[in-house]
């Protein structure tokens, strides 16, 4: 299914060498402040070829809002919005016709559907996360408006053997460094391994930590669509993840310590063991989670023309804040649906 | 919500301390053999009182189907199932009428409520688990007579510091052992650690590997839908857990590999890396799951009667395999609906 | 699916001559005030046995309310209910096992499920309607506390060639007489039409009428989940009805009408040609549909019994005003759902 | 909600007087044969400006297929289309943007999303109805595709007061006149009501009647997704719609008639009586519908510059036949999801 959400429903299109990639937001209330410019701000933080970390394909994806939007406030019907396709170079992929990419899911593609599409990885490609980008904008201008104390903030905390130390970053120090990390020693270490895997045609996994302060206490829904079950889901759903944890500020180590440890409240009164959710609820604590991503697959051919990413890592940190943002726009609407009594 | 799946779908309800516990599984195929023995077979895997390293409380937990088989066979019609609740004691629970319990969500589910349960933990006790291993043994059915060469197997890989090694063991295997753990070593050591716990009033958490055989190629729903999406989501919807990952045979460890390493075929052609799924379908590799559980959060007042859980690990594997068997059945299901042309 | 609603979903199980009839309803906020006997009295409303001009069939029909109250109010969690099949007399249908029932889907069922319950018409059987009355109950309740001046009421307004004219009755009014037609002539002439056609072995169609005054401006989910369409969907799922319009005061001859003269406001100011929904919104005028019915096939040898309904109609006045108040319900949480700016 | 189906999914966006209109089609199998020319020739039959009965707004109404469709082929990934919105002159909506048009929706809508788009009708205009026949061009691929026997159409029959009596024609028929009324007599004395009409400013209503042979015995999901149910729904989902009915071949006469008449197969051996639904699923035998629409509401100011239908039946035929597709679309693939043992 290309939909995601309940309420707050992003639905996806677009193959990565078709014509166009699009994104139809439904569901956001009307008269929440958006523009054009909004939007292009937050695909452009996931936009290739902005330094020798990432790779070198140029594609300037300019979104067009198609509707939803009248005079920079949404209308209450659905967001329409559409970015072509502009630098396919399907040309390139020309040889892969007929044989299937290592490390590549096209053998599976071809197998569920009876075909595989010629021109590139079509739905697998990470170029279809930029309709996720598009749909993280609006969920972020809807809780902007709604939930203002909230600020959603992810980083990259771990490239190959390169940890960064715990950190509570804003957005703009994450910014500040090509790498995404925002301890300044942890990114001049990351960078240097990137290059070197660029450099290599290799390729480098790690982590992304994710945190959201300002998330009110009870949003989620028991028991199958408990907070950190849909973070789980949204999270995973991004193709090179392969694992998400919340709480354990501790790393897996935290798995080895005994129960009247873990619970303890630490001397702060914050419980960060719980990744600021409880019974599947947010309890009013930061939400923390970490999510991993698997080195990518890379093509000795586009190695050598520097057209891949060595490491997805800072590209996939907008990606990881729309998708949270997603699962948190529908939450506060869910939450809204349950009227209490006056 | 508490309904889970979008053509397999299992809806469940009951408090912990209320008269009964239910599950509605629709959309379950016409004509698939299924007794209540058998239901009741899977309960009995994750009933309290069977070993002195879980809790002492006495739930025989009987259920009873109440539609949708026939003479041992589905009808294609909605299977209601009801287990009552015989054992509340909810006088234990009567000093906790006006206070939290540390640890528990109580605090988080009275601010979304307006309300909390005096009564128990209501839809945050583990007992809401046993619906979903109702469910999960009406989706074993499905699969069992449609994808007969399907197996899946969870079983207990690490208690506290205790970590078992890598294993590929039956369910009888896993079930000799009152850990759940099937490496005789590891199981002696992680049973010393829990009656030390549960001496202590102590607790302890860990991990649970999971491992599906026999899977055909091409399950999952792209983009949102992946495999592993509805996955991570279906168990991070159980109560304790803290973290899914899939693939990783070495664990974090993976993740400090470079791509090239990362990616190379195993010696024996199979590639662990991808737990079975790539581009977010499966690709005809055993599925491999692990996943993280914190200690749980326990009463001293409890601790002392005995009644409560120093690990859940060993009851949670049933749980987790039903989990996973919702999804599986659901994909299944999913699958058919895609028909290619002739 | 046997499962109804967005937010304020409807779940049903349970064949006429199984064990129990079965409802969970999930997504009523927490706080209702809702007491068994409340539900107990919607169903007494659809209940057989309590005139001469329904089914001689005793079913007592005691609901069991097994979890999401406490205290009568609702948890927040999901509310199971229970009936159990008390007079399935399923030998009465021993000799039905080999041959399908004439005017009934039997043969419909068999093809689509690969099989036919012996026992007798299983989720098509008229039965299952009890199970949306106790869904109604609670949908009822959630309107009573939330949105206090919407009141909901069917009658019956057209049984065979006998047509009441308009009337805006109250329930008490309806539930006066045994046809539930308000109207004192129809009502009377009607009861002779179905008493005559009870003693021939016979039956009757015809229409209820559905009145919804202190609807809120502005309900229902363009386009494709309006108001008119939910309800459509609703009122079509049940058993016997065969169309459904809505505005149309004049019924039929309304179509005959051009648009000056259709949309002329009348001189009360009302228009109540809309039948209360414009653009498939809640205008804020009363809900005015018409729901039809198909005369129900009968048995000879249920007929010589008097074990059938020669008109349903009087028994389906509580399960056209469940189905409306399950959609109003969803419809009242949706709009919650849609904050605007304060 | 903007999203129609369970499992073949048509998400529609765009206001009538914004940049475009647009459609995603999820989860349409892949290998289904689909050409732009396809979808064209379905959009084409509903354009305005093509004869004198309808409005003279030129809309070229040109469709971009974006994704999901290569070689000619679908791919199985979502079908994007666009079309854009070239004859706003929303110069001509400028003076309403302070008032209301009388007998349109524009007040529900300002109370309901607190903001009135000024350009025009937005979402509730008869524009919205053009992806859906998008969605319904891609829905009939599919069904001709895997059920070849299946035939859908549509017609006009009756126009304000004129009716035409019963038929069976095919689409080319239905094409010849301009009223798409296939009985001669009934379309002349249709077209001269509907010139008259449009001469005096007025309008007129009516209903279209909808024939499907060659469906499947056993479609539909009980017990609230009946294909009555959904049919329901899809249909009076449309703008105009103020009726469904089903079976009923002597209209509302037949409720007048008696069970055991009414239930008496004919002399055919059909028993048309049931509209081909039985127990809520398909029996087999030609479903047949019939779906009622109110007059338009006009403005002077249009209906002077010619710039309105008078009578909107003849362009909604074919969003009759596109909603009726995509819910046989849907109870196909709904259908193949229910794997009996082979």
């Amino acid at each position: 299914m290309n939909t995601f959400g309940t309420l707050f429903r992003l639905t996806t299109f677009g193959e990565s060498h078709g014509p166009a990639m699009g994104a139809v937001i439904d569901g956001c209330p009307s008269g929440v402040p958006l523009t054009t410019a909004q939007v292009q701000a937050a695909l452009d933080r996931r936009k290739p070829g902005t330094s020798a970390l990432v790779t070198a394909r140029k594609e300037p994806d300019q979104v067009e809002l198609l509707s939803g939007v009248f005079q920079d406030k949404t209308l209450g019907t659905p967001i329409g919005a559409l970015v072509r396709n502009t630098n396919q170079r399907s040309q390139d992929y020309a040889t892969l016709a007929t044989e299937d990419r290592p490390g590549h899911a096209d053998a599976v593609w071809r197998e569920r559907f009876q075909h595989r599409d010629p021109r590139g990885g079509g739905r697998t490609s990470g170029r279809e996360t930029l309709c996720r980008v598009i749909g993280g904008a609006v969920a972020e201008a809807l809780l902007a408006r709604d939930v203002p104390k909230l600020s959603l903030v992810a980083w990259v905390s771990q490239v190959g053997p390169v940890v960064a130390g715990p950190v509570t970053p804003t957005r703009a120090q994450v910014d500040a460094h090509p790498t995404r990390c925002p301890v300044a020693a942890a990114a001049a270490e990351m960078e240097r391994r990137i290059l070197e895997a660029k450099a290599a045609g290799d390729s480098l996994g790690g982590s992304i930590d994710l945190r959201v302060d300002g998330v009110p206490v009870g949003w989620g829904e028991p028991v199958f669509g408990k907070l950190k079950a849909t973070l789980a889901q949204a999270l995973a759903s991004i193709g090179a993840v392969t694992g998400v944890t919340w709480g354990l500020p501790g790393g897996m180590k935290d798995l080895e310590r005994s129960g009247l440890d873990f619970h303890r409240a630490p001397a702060t009164g914050a419980s960060a063991v719980y990744g600021g959710i409880q019974g599947g609820l947010s309890n009013g604590e930061p939400l923390e989670l970490r999510v991993f991503f698997k080195p990518p697959a890379t093509l000795a051919q586009h190695a050598k023309e520097g057209r891949h990413d060595p490491c997805i890592l800072p590209r996939a940190v907008p990606v990881v804040e729309a998708m949270a943002a997603l699962v948190l726009a529908d939450a506060h609407l869910l939450q809204c649906a349950r009227p209490h009594q006056a």
